[in-house]
């Protein structure tokens, strides 16, 4: 895998766990949200083995919170996303496609609802704080938009729930899929979801003040030393398996939610507060597609930019925007945006990577 | 100095000249708007040696461009800054604060005025466009807001006239400081300013079209042979001594113009327009702000945490958020937030560095 180097500075914010990523032998980091976000441990392999067998901490505190409290703060989450918000309860995330008002990404990130007048949005890699301030600014809206002391800490892998309920008590074993509640850690009352960004399953902590990260990452080993609890991160094999898009990577201001293929996530009859509605009503019917597609052959390193596909005439039909060889399946799994001529499944084509160019084929659905 | 390892990813992004700047030997990088900004070739102090005393080409891509193009464009600029941009010409340039509501930096960039519609705003280290969308959608601006196909490369050092004259001619000598003219390279038209982030003079391209990266790079260099032209980068020590503060290191979204030093550009008299303005009258009188300290003792690494300022009686006075060791000045050089009790010329401070406690001393102004 190539690497460079990184020169740290203030600019680039640790978070509450730095030191104990540092010291759990962190080997490369990547920036997000302005953040150090760890990109592997052992090996991005090795990391991701262990993933999909025992359980991971993961410092997600680059997921930046912001927060919107106040009487219009539903109205202004609505304007940014055409997922219908008016039936979300107090527990729930959801996960939204962020919209400008042509209907293009700014984000995709998972909102959750503390109250009707108060949620947290737990960004994706954009200052969304930023749209969120000028709307509000501009529509005069009675809410107050800011970023809360909170980083989200992420137990992920098939053991998560063992340990969390070994932790915090087996009522948590009730939690589902994207509802929240609270737990006690010390003084503390802390917010945790079933989710994360895995297919292995598990839960974020939304932690709050930044003084309990180090005293909550200790317990939280200590706990887990019989299952082989390990320092992990969001690992590009598993999250390319499973069609977790990145945003930045697989979906960019450049796209719209029906190009990201999350076109099940507008309500465009219901979330008319949405500014894009109009817009996306016209976009429902995209010319090309994010799909899966495996790429023949051995195993090849990871991108550091597009890898042009084409339908082997000589037709330019769309690009590769993440791959990695997955060592359960035994091949090479990507993320493309393709063309419609091209989208569907067990199309035939070419992909041009740094080495060399490649047999690719389009798959119905991700791997796991 | 202490390096990570950084993980290329799509979603931090490429540049129109990051093939070139990888050839020329880049030893490191930092992410800046989700994109790669080398960080030093050689080393920090030899490309600072030579940085004086001849002439770099940078790769600032990204300084992301945001244009604002139609008959609100400067309505909306206005409104993001307290600076006034009333009388500003169509050759001008203007570094200009920008601010939410209250009056918090969001930014600091440097404003480009090519019409009295159309403005670029070359940014520090934040999405800006985000916050100009958001401010267009709310107010029902008559504006578009977009990224142009536009990658910043500046000539640096005391060279850097000599060299830009030897490729488009000697009339470009007349151009003064923060004013622009169009060049021809090629096919094409292209705005370059006298501006840059360094205290040694230059000349920034705003390279319009990717595809012209490469040549223009080339012809820079091959132009610059006998006058011993560098890849270079924004340089840490030398924009410490020039007092050439950066956005998320020694400003955030937590200051205002006032505590940041920039009051100087706040004209909130005549800027009424800007949302800031009321805000902003009342903070004027601010109860810390940045000050140039020298650090005494040997080499300080530069630092990857706030280092806190005391008084030395267990007072905290305020924080360090940018030092080098400055090999022509053989001091420490600092920026630092510093409280109004010990913010004058002279006062005797305790700095923590991670090599331990160091005295220092408020300076009256930065060192060139």
């Amino acid at each position: 895998m190539s690497i460079y180097h990184l020169t740290p500075s203030i600019r680039l914010r640790r978070t509450p766990f730095t030191r104990r990523v540092s010291n759990a032998g962190v080997q490369a980091y990547t920036v997000y949200n302005h953040m150090l976000l760890a990109s592997y441990f052992r090996s991005v392999e090795e990391d991701y083995s262990h993933l999909k067998r025992a359980v991971q901490i993961w410092d997600v505190s680059c997921e930046r919170q912001v927060e919107l409290y106040g009487p219009d703060a539903a109205k202004l989450l609505q304007l940014t996303t055409p997922r219908n918000l008016e039936f979300m309860h107090n527990d729930q995330c959801y996960y939204i496609p962020m919209v400008d008002e042509s209907g293009y990404m700014l984000n995709d990130p998972v909102a959750i609802r503390l109250a009707s007048d108060r949620f947290w949005v737990s960004l994706a890699d954009s200052d969304m704080l930023y749209y969120f301030k000028g709307l509000a600014n501009g529509f005069g809206l009675n809410v107050h938009v800011f970023e809360p002391d909170i980083s989200p800490l992420a137990i992920q892998g098939p053991l998560a729930e063992t340990l969390i309920s070994n932790v915090f008590g087996d009522k948590i074993r009730t939690l589902k899929f994207f509802r929240h509640r609270l737990i006690h850690f010390q003084d503390k009352e802390m917010v945790i979801a079933r989710s994360g960004w895995s297919h292995q399953g598990g839960f974020e902590i939304y932690v709050e003040g930044s003084g309990y990260g180090e005293p909550l990452w200790d317990c939280l080993f200590e706990a887990g030393q019989s299952f082989d609890v390990r320092a992990g991160c969001p690992n590009n094999i598993e999250r390319i398996e499973a069609g977790l898009l990145s945003y930045g990577s697989d979906i960019t201001t450049a796209d719209t939610p029906f190009e990201a293929g999350l076109g099940r996530y507008c309500d465009l009859g219901s979330a008319t507060e949405c500014l894009a509605t109009k817009a996306l009503l016209e976009k429902q019917s995209p010319n090309r597609q994010i799909r899966p597609i495996e790429i023949h052959g051995p195993p090849l390193s990871s991108l550091t930019r597009h890898w042009p596909l084409s339908d082997g005439l000589g037709n330019s039909v769309g690009q590769v925007s993440s791959s990695a060889w997955s060592p359960d399946l035994k091949i090479n799994v990507a993320i493309g945006m393709v063309g419609r001529k091209s989208w569907k499944e067990g199309s035939q084509l070419l992909v041009e990577t740094e080495e060399g160019s490649r047999e690719a084929i389009v798959q119905n659905s991700f791997w796991t």
